[in-house]
């Protein structure tokens, strides 16, 4: 049993994590801050949690964080960075679910983020929190920062590809969509329900913040530069991302035994048998990614569509997967719930 | 050919009432404003209208509009009430789309607004918009405001079975719910897909200002007081209103005939066949009202089902309805397209 | 850990109970019958549960069932009645999910259902699933008929007042919605995407089948005949219901106290706080009822608000609980998820 | 005025055709077939068309039809095959909006339909109906295949780039996502809302049948083979096609400029200013086909964003396009509606 406390619990990704670890049998809730909800009951706040969670958001202080094992980030980007410093040196160990740590070059960072890194000295003990990639340097971490949505389901579909050294890594296009959760809990007219329902569109085609995280991944991964075209849209549905993924084969090779093989013993990465296709409410509300792989005509260009809940194990659920490794749990403990279908 | 401005033309009901009176065929749209997006070009903001309007918003000026034979006042509740004393004596013709001047009783609006009115003695000459009850009026208004969306579907219902005398007046029930396009075009986080899509809920139980609208709409149809219990909803999807009303009948009657015998000759009132049920997508986009009439078990209820288009028969439809009653043009102009569906 | 079997797995509620009893931790899934889907596996029609159930549809086959402590029946109608009287003789203990068995009136039952019933005999032995009234019936029932989705909200909400003796029986109405999941798993244009979807009707009010169903219910709540009027409507979304009562107050009480009150210690019932109205996305996947009691402007009519999950607390989620009372289980066991919310 | 009549008007392309042609100036519609709904008024099956649409659904009969100007086909491939030619030699122009006379190779349309063509002697004079690339040759034809939906977006947003050789022609990739209409009115389980809302996923990955069609155009366009990857995917919406575009740049060229001219003077082809992109909701129940063009982060990748109506330009509005433009009249006719947003 570890004491946990959440920092910015009044998001999108904060109810994920409370609905996620009021169930888990390790941990007990410790804190959870809000600077805006402080004094507010939780499930005042998110009446879906009525009888699993009751804490009252408090304003976020030191003493009661250092007192956790775990603490949990589900802020915006700019806050975990401000207070992590001085958390971390009390011992209490830290998973970010923001993009704070996700990016080794501060610079890089900077470029994308629109203002300097608060503590660029702590980046490179970031440990980049994708067990399927980093399980090993996950365990040990003290900091983790956990990939975003877009990038967990990109990099995990191009993983074995790359990984087996079979496409060529200068056209690689990432096709992705997303539902609205992504934007988050944020009072915004283009998220309304009569802007972005019954509706499709691309966005960020210029340019999005998880462009530099995903080439930063995949060029871990592949041993050199890779340059990734990604264009991600927006879903008319709430939770969900799916990611059509193409790049041009250099090799022959089984890519369903490639695929099967290399996901082979990982609790939350599900290769379709040939011939399915993922969907996203196939994953609703659990920490699965769902992945196939097709070889469109017989043609030169291999095609992977992965799906995986945005909040889950785009989020909430992969942090409590980090969790679980960290603390040596068993890496599925909180989250073996089937998938909410239909 | 009149010259027609519009105040406040950057929510639903303004974006509406630019596709109904771009395509009108004796309207010339003269002047936009919009304190907010003064300067920006209206398909800037509303890429659906490129090429369908070509105008700039403007600040809101008194001469351009005491230039125009109508102004529409598209605005939220106590916008219109300021300028409309002005504007109105030069002469402009004015259609109020807000709620400033659906209450005859100032003391009333006041309790329910939160406010004092502006004006209170223009109520007496204010001309509730609503054809099917106040036609003449209309056609020689200085001064219409329009029906709340709500209220129009509900007062619609309820007609035949009141100007009949046929039911319980104090007993009766308005079982509504709306699109979320109804709570406008503004940042609020209710409103996001991520809580108002795929979900349902009742809203304002205790009490809607849409309330006492109704219950004067009623009482003067009726011809004495009416009580009613009225409870609004909220539906996932963008457009339309469905009220279910319920009534104790006090005498057999074939409610069929009724029905569409009273309606007979309305354009945009639509009894339907009996057996069949009215759905919000047969008048998506459409001026139309179509309702059902039925008697469940043959016992002493009357159920009455309503859909109308909420920004269209509830809003801006409505309104350019009673332009062209006042304007003496043939009062389906600009108004006949079908509904979109699906 | 006792042995259960389900027959007719393949729709909705088939796939919720799937996904509940498979993390069910005193259930050891026996044998799942589909006459249309033999021999195929489980997961293969339902992706969501590929890790979670390994099992592969069978034929119903007597003796497979026999073996059984308990079988579910998730099938249409005039299903289980034509197999239910020879699984019965074996001793295994069955919860049917179907209207086979709601109806104490075997002429009653014929009259809605269009077909004589199969075994009237069985009727009076059939115990009404619904917990909140009838959990000493159910832990000694060898047959179970678990409520329809409308009528356990109905019954549920109306419960208070029935058993206080406080609204006049002679003119309630239930005003209910239904996402489309409770329609099924069945090929029909009119639950199409394009139909069903960005729209919103009401249905069956001439009469419903679940409306004497509720009649009855409410009847032996309050100890003579109640008379309902009662319309469904459909919601553009997957799963909720969402029902609106209407009461005429005969005396002057405490409703939320009567309320709170009478629902303590009901685990899956949960009055929220007054000023709070519930929504269907706080019950999202989740075995709870919340409800909200109001009086509008303090006049005298009442109006309580439900919501449950019409695949959970209305279906499959219920059918647990009443094997879980049955079988003398902590009754919330395999049920204590919080609803997936966003 | 012409005479126009309707073979197979229960689908979404009828019902949208019987939409725009019955407010047509020049049109009176004549005859509407059915085989299964013979004698049931069209608004009986479409209340949307009450008051629009006065007529009954007909058996085929080939004299009603040889007495019109103009037929549209509006059923499923291999239905129109099977009666055009006979058709044809009455001197009624015919337009096909099914798959029937899309290719110019009998064969090619055998691998991918299934079955030999009915009259592969009348591929050759079939005009493929994509006015921005054949005008002058659906002026003059009698019998015109009008595009796919797919087809629609995806060669109008290649045709700039091809038709001045700026890009590679074998690495080119289209995403596109296409709402639930695209399906048709067909009872399928797999288009239910249960199923296919609240849901994203790829469909045809292996091969969908719009891709020769595809291929057929862009070699036309580009006068040598192109080599397309075409995945498509459906989105939880109704109506809407929203294509994503990637190619490989050859030349540096200034590609809004490039467009714009393109485009210049096309009614229903709108190229976005720099910095938007395309949204389905803009062109919602509207002719026009809006569209961007992007190179992500300056790298050497196009990006090409596209939207459409799939029942409007992607097929019923397409259809009129070309009517008009056989019969001389203005090619806008009858196509003037501004989209409807919200």
């Amino acid at each position: 049993m570890i004491k946990v406390g959440i920092v910015g619990g009044t998001g999108y990704t904060g109810v994920e994590l409370l609905r996620l670890l009021s169930a888990h049998p390790q941990v007990e809730l410790s804190v959870i801050s809000s600077r805006s909800e402080a004094g507010r009951r939780v499930d005042d706040l998110f009446p879906s949690l009525r009888g699993h969670c009751d804490m009252v958001f408090a304003a976020p202080q030191l003493d009661a964080l250092a007192d956790c094992d775990a603490v949990f980030y589900a802020t915006p980007h700019n806050v975990a960075m401000q207070m992590v410093p001085e958390l971390l040196e009390t011992g209490t160990r830290i998973i970010d679910l923001s993009a704070d740590f996700r990016l080794r070059d501060a610079e890089l960072w900077s470029r994308w983020y629109g203002e300097p890194h608060a503590c660029p000295e702590l980046l490179a003990q970031a440990v980049y929190g994708l067990p399927e990639v980093n399980r090993d340097a996950i365990a040990g971490a003290r900091l983790v920062a956990c990939p975003g949505c877009y990038p967990t389901s990109v990099q995990l579909g191009f993983l074995p590809l790359l990984a087996a050294d079979v496409v060529d890594l200068d056209s690689l296009v990432a096709n992705a969509a997303s539902g609205v959760s992504g934007a988050g809990r944020q009072a915004r007219i283009d998220n309304l329900v009569s802007e972005a329902s019954d509706n499709f569109k691309a966005y960020g085609v210029e340019g999005h913040r998880h462009l530099p995280e995903i080439e930063q991944g995949l060029s871990d991964i592949a041993g050199r530069a890779v340059q990734l075209t990604f264009v991600p849209h927006l879903i008319p549905m709430i939770r969900g991302i799916h990611a059509t993924l193409y790049a041009k084969l250099l090799k022959q090779v089984d890519l369903q035994a490639l695929f099967e093989e290399h996901f082979a013993g990982e609790p939350f990465v599900d290769v379709l048998p040939a011939g399915q296709l993922p969907q996203t409410r196939s994953v609703r509300g659990s920490n699965r990614c769902q992945m196939a792989v097709t070889v469109p005509q017989q043609r030169d260009t291999v095609v992977v569509t992965v799906v995986e809940d945005n909040l889950v194990k785009g989020a909430s659920g992969q942090a409590v997967q980090a969790m679980n490794i960290m603390f040596d749990f068993d890496e599925t403990a909180g989250l073996g719930g089937a998938a909410l279908s239909p």
